[in-house]
């Protein structure tokens, strides 16, 4: 898994920073990619990454704020052009279904695959054998979510030595024994798969927010992530703003994630006032209170490394 | 006057190209931008020009499709944000009103200034003192308009040695001659306008084309101008597809610049699947049939000068 920031402005493209986008790369768990918000110009982003429109399963908006939707049209079209078939699903607040719909017709885009539109916004909104993704209201000037996607336990891992020693045979008792079930062998001896079969890794926990003022809700979601992503358009001496306009400030992206518990936050919506040469001062104001803080760029990417199961920076 | 081309691709954005969207830059003119089409990420480029959004007076829009008019939310919003405060025109086929109001909405994007839509597309469709603009439909898979922008001749010039050798004092009087009013001197002489002065220059004419097949429209739109932008998504070789696509061949482009008599074909909306190496091959489809053709890139820019009466690149 890795987690690629394709946008990480606030309200408007800037040379640095484009308008918000974040692609998790689940080709090893699943052979997809999810995305999370798709503001205008998403998909020139994608061009110079090796991300393909077809790959892209699901999109998750986090609210209806242009910056976080106009590139979705675009995106949507090409993926068609470019030979997606498998559906795409869709989740956002009501009215994505009505902005898709509106647009696609007007303009005469006819896909070549269906989307499917998820617009109950409350509690778990998908999950399967592998994937959870849990959603929030947070705190913003219109409806704004959060994602909490978990990775469910890995499958127990079979310590092939213990088994051969207990008799098992090479073959298909070994995965059955992997795959939880006893297996009785040729001299009548039971042997049990908790036996010769150790519990799976623990999965991942992300934690993407929408727009959003410190909220108990962005902690809740965050709740011992593996990483929170978190915005952060202002900062210590623009805090009055962020306060009028459903925004927070670094510190308080910092102090989510220490309520939260959190293991990495990545500060993400970063205004275009703060140039590249503030961000020292920005990390600087977040410090004392959460240990490991980065800021996301265009293009900055972050791989779970399933041995330390941590996220780090490649 | 200059024509700044924002996007010269088809379809889709490719590294090279962006999606349809050209300046009609009317600054020593009248102090304004027209735009003409406006696909996604037109504010990006415009990002990367001297252009002010708050600038942009008047926006055309040839047809719906989603490379001409994606871009559209994003810059009306940016317009918005960086302090545009002035009325905009809104000019293209119907539902472009729907496609604008429906994404506003639903984006709560709050405008600091008033649209007018125009979504009335036949024959004049704006005229005041300085300028008219025309449309007509030409003929692609949906209505898709080409448009023919007149300059008016510009005021007469007057010939101050020839008044000054008729008596006529500096000062206001030279101003109501060149006006076009006649004079009295203080002598009891009559002094008339057309004595001391000569027509102005004649005023350019352009004629930017939306997606179409080879058509009479084209040409009538593109009748002795001073360049005419036409589509060429096709080439000879590809020949067939221009016509199942309602496109055209850089050939017929050229066909039409001929039937037409303009005095400059540039050909725009250029296929991914051209390369910058097979430009020379296009333009040698085009030679025999017209002098003077150039093939637009993005930020290509081409300046009326008004000593020459011609469009040259710079
Ligand atoms: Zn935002
Ligand atoms: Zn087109």
């Amino acid at each position: 898994m890795q987690l690629l920031f394709l946008g990480t402005g606030a309200g408007m493209p800037s040379k640095q920073r484009n308008t918000s986008a974040i692609a998790l790369k689940l080709l090893e768990e699943r052979g997809t990619v999810w995305l999370f918000d798709c503001g205008e110009a998403t998909q020139h982003q994608i061009l110079r990454t090796t991300i393909k429109p077809r790959k892209i399963e699901k999109v998750f908006i986090t609210h209806l704020h242009g910056d976080h939707i106009f590139g979705l049209p675009g995106l949507l079209g090409s993926r068609s052009f470019q030979g997606g078939d498998e559906p795409l699903d869709l989740y956002g607040p009501a009215g994505i279904r009505e902005f898709v719909e509106t647009v696609l017709r007007v303009s005469r885009t006819h896909l070549t695959y269906p989307i499917r539109f998820h617009e109950q916004m409350e509690g778990v909104i998908f999950e399967d054998e592998e994937m959870m993704v849990e959603t929030a209201l947070l705190d913003h000037v219109i409806p704004s979510y959060g994602y909490r996607i978990t990775q469910k336990p890995l499958p127990p891992k079979l310590q092939i030595a213990k088994a051969t020693a207990l008799g098992v045979p090479k073959g298909p008792l070994l995965a059955q024994l992997k795959s939880g079930k006893d297996v009785v062998l040729e001299d009548g001896t039971t042997v049990k798969s908790e036996e010769v079969t150790e519990p799976g890794d623990r999965g991942f926990v992300v934690s993407i927010l929408g727009d959003t003022r410190f909220c108990r809700a962005a902690a809740e979601l965050g709740k011992g992530a593996d990483v929170l992503v978190h915005e952060a358009t202002f900062d210590a001496e623009t805090k009055k703003l962020a306060g009028e306009y459903g925004h927070s400030t670094i510190l308080e992206a910092a102090e989510t994630a220490r309520l939260a518990d959190a293991k990495l936050l990545i500060a993400n919506h970063i205004s275009a006032r703060f140039l590249p040469e503030d961000e020292k001062k920005l990390l600087s104001q977040v410090r004392e209170v959460h240990y490991d803080t980065a800021i996301a760029h265009d293009f900055s990417e972050f791989s779970w490394n399933k041995q330390t199961q941590e996220m780090r920076k490649i």
